[in-house]
């Protein structure tokens, strides 16, 4: 039987909607925000779209009329009752109250800032300004808007069968990854695919096959919409956009050296136990972690995000045991390019010395690739970063020199003050 | 949004019902069936179901009660008034009013008659005793019910996911077959899978697959409630089972040799066109072809139906030829065991010299091979044949004695009769 009332109800949409909720985004957006909110409210930043993967003609794969509805439709929601209640009463990483009444009632009004969008050559520019709490909300609907209107551009000009088997043949790809990922003892594997999914409907079957496939295997989601609807574990921690922000409001060099530990320092007053996870790589591991204050070893974990992960991991197992740690009880969680060959190569080699565990992104969400001619579904690097604070620069080094942002100068002056020398060039595909 | 209503409606069924249409059959049959009512009505036959694959162990994986409700569904079946218009109204191949009105009048009022049902080792015993132009009509609903049951029987271990993933790998699967055969130039192919199909479902889906893919070269079905149902031609001729109950029917062993001739020439009274075509195994194709009368060799076409499909073509090449017909103006269907190697091969070998085309059955609506572990939906060849006749027993030898039935005494007869010799044996996959 046709339902007709449901046919009708989608006529009435002006557009078909890519992101529908303000909590369709990555949980550790939304813990940053809580941090930002109380340590840092005033600061001014502007994000940048940035497509690393320049072969990929954005502004010539999405038109600039639907972009901007998406955009605009963004700005229009605001948190439902229902996802606050969420929020609010739900329990994250063993806490109730994660997020404290003051930050929920700021939540609860807050609409996303303006945006500006301009086409440049075959790309896009597009930019958001405005307070960092509020500003940093934009990055990742803002890729997610991207990556899918990118997809639904190669699917629009598909007939209705070849739709079916191109979905046909993602699952299967999917589920032989299930496969192969459930033979691994003891694997632990979160979804991290919100930002680069296919679609959000294939990051919700994603994130279901996973679910069904791993079982406990299967940690949870990073994206908090599914996993309120699907009732899962909500999963991240930090990222780099905190060093950088911090970093790029220090006024001396000695202020900028310490500002990756201040981060840290203001997190480790809100969290605790599993939120409590180190990620190094801003502006060098090794520098890093060698210039890191006692209390940080004694934090639950390390997230190894760029560069080799093997030297990674061996980089901070050597790092915990000089400080007299014992690394078995710590967690390294992978979160770079992962494949689930790199999954089960990386656990094999780690699991035992230390906890284990894997933020699968972009390969888990939107692996299209080789299933439709010229690859035009393969997914990409796009990346969504603070480029100012405070009308200052900022800056990535990271672990992998193809990753790194800012300008020239300061970029120099960075790798002084970290003492970052040669580094090794790795591939960035997604 | 939840459509109730359907959910509810759905509760209300006693059993999800295989079979929901009388003719939900092949289109020969039906045609068939109006030509038995015209020339033998007051036959008694007996149909059995025949498990040529005798290491499925039948009654292990369908549960006797199951069949009984499904047999029973079946028979509480009757024309519905749309399917009668249809039948009564539609242009078949090319002509109207294929069926006649008092062949529809008495369909109109048919129910089947009654099964003998019987589990007998692991396999099952299942008869159908009647007039020949009922109990005709038994054979195709029980092979898709049981081969439906069979598929259920597996997939009722699975979850919901390696549901969705198994089918996602049949469309997979399909689609990589569609894709193969679109390059062929000039193929034509139909869809003759509705005894063997998967489920009925999987065999709609094929079908929409194959017309959406292949277009003009997807010349349609068998199943005459899909062609029904999606407006597609609904293809077929006529079986074997017209010269084994003629030649069951005869007294002398003159009679028997000219039993499949007085077949043919019953139906040259009632059809024309491409509804003349040969089917000349029953008894070795190569006396077939050397006794046939000439009035025969100006029939449209031949169909292929067991043994070599290249022997048989240049068997019924040089008949023509021999003959003094032109074969570039004649037709061949190959119809046996066909995947889309054999197809493209075939067509590549004989296009040009003959008019080509294919009926495809099993590999096209139950390839579910190396889908599951055991192979436990692999298809296998399960026939329901006529027996006896009028309290005589049936023979059937064709151009495979893998495929020949009968008991000893009269397949030696037959042979003998038929001129048969020595015959190639190949297996019987489905």
């Amino acid at each position: 039987m046709v339902d007709i009332a449901a046919r009708v109800h989608n006529h009435k949409w002006k557009i078909d909607p890519i992101v529908r909720s303000l909590i369709d985004t990555d949980f550790y957006k939304l813990l940053m925000c809580q941090s930002v909110f109380r340590n840092r409210p005033d600061t001014r930043v502007t994000f940048s779209l940035i497509n690393r993967s320049k072969h990929i003609p954005l502004a010539d794969l999405v038109d600039e009329g639907e972009l901007r509805e998406q955009l605009d439709h963004i700005r229009s929601l605001s948190l439902s009752r229902g996802e606050s209640t969420w929020m609010r009463g739900n329990m994250f990483y063993g806490k109730r109250q994660m997020f404290n009444p003051a930050f929920m009632d700021w939540f609860d009004k807050l609409r996303l800032p303006a945006y500006h969008l301009e086409r440049v050559g075959d790309q896009y520019e597009l930019t958001f300004e405005g307070s960092w709490p509020e500003v940093m909300l934009w990055e990742i609907p803002a890729l997610a808007v991207i990556m899918e209107l990118r997809s639904r551009s190669v699917l629009h000009k598909m007939e209705k069968f070849e739709l079916q088997v191109l979905y046909a043949r993602a699952m299967t790809k999917l589920w032989e990854k299930v496969e192969t990922l459930r033979e691994v003892p003891g694997v632990r594997i979160a979804d991290f695919g919100t930002r680069r999914r296919h679609s959000f409907l294939w990051q919700d079957w994603c994130v279901r096959a996973m679910h069904e496939g791993l079982g406990e295997k299967f940690v949870g989601t990073s994206n908090c919409l599914i996993a309120k609807n699907r009732d899962l574990e909500a999963i991240g921690t930090n990222a780099h956009e905190l060093p950088m922000v911090y970093a790029a409001l220090a006024d001396t060099d000695e202020e900028l050296a310490r500002a990756p530990y201040d981060v840290l320092s203001d997190w480790h007053e809100e969290h605790e136990g599993n939120l409590r996870i180190i990620l190094p790589d801003t502006y060098g591991t090794e520098g890093f972690l060698k210039n890191a204050p006692d209390w940080l070893t004694r934090w639950t974990g390390i997230r190894v995000d760029s560069g080799d992960p093997a030297t990674g991991a061996e980089m901070a197992i050597k790092w915990w045991t000089d400080r007299g740690e014992d690394p078995s009880q710590k967690l390294i969680i992978f979160s770079d390019g992962l494949d689930e060959t790199k999954i089960a190569d990386l656990h094999a080699q780690f699991s035992g010395r230390v906890r284990v565990s894997f933020g699968w992104g972009t390969y888990l969400t939107n692996d299209f690739r080789g299933l439709v001619p010229n690859d035009a579904l393969a997914p990409f690097s796009l990346v969504c970063k603070p480029v100012s604070a405070n009308g200052r620069p900022t800056v990535k080094l990271s672990d992998n020199p193809k990753k790194a942002m800012g300008p020239q100068d300061e970029i120099a002056r960075y790798k002084r003050v970290f003492g970052v020398g040669a580094q090794e060039e790795f591939e960035v595909r997604v």
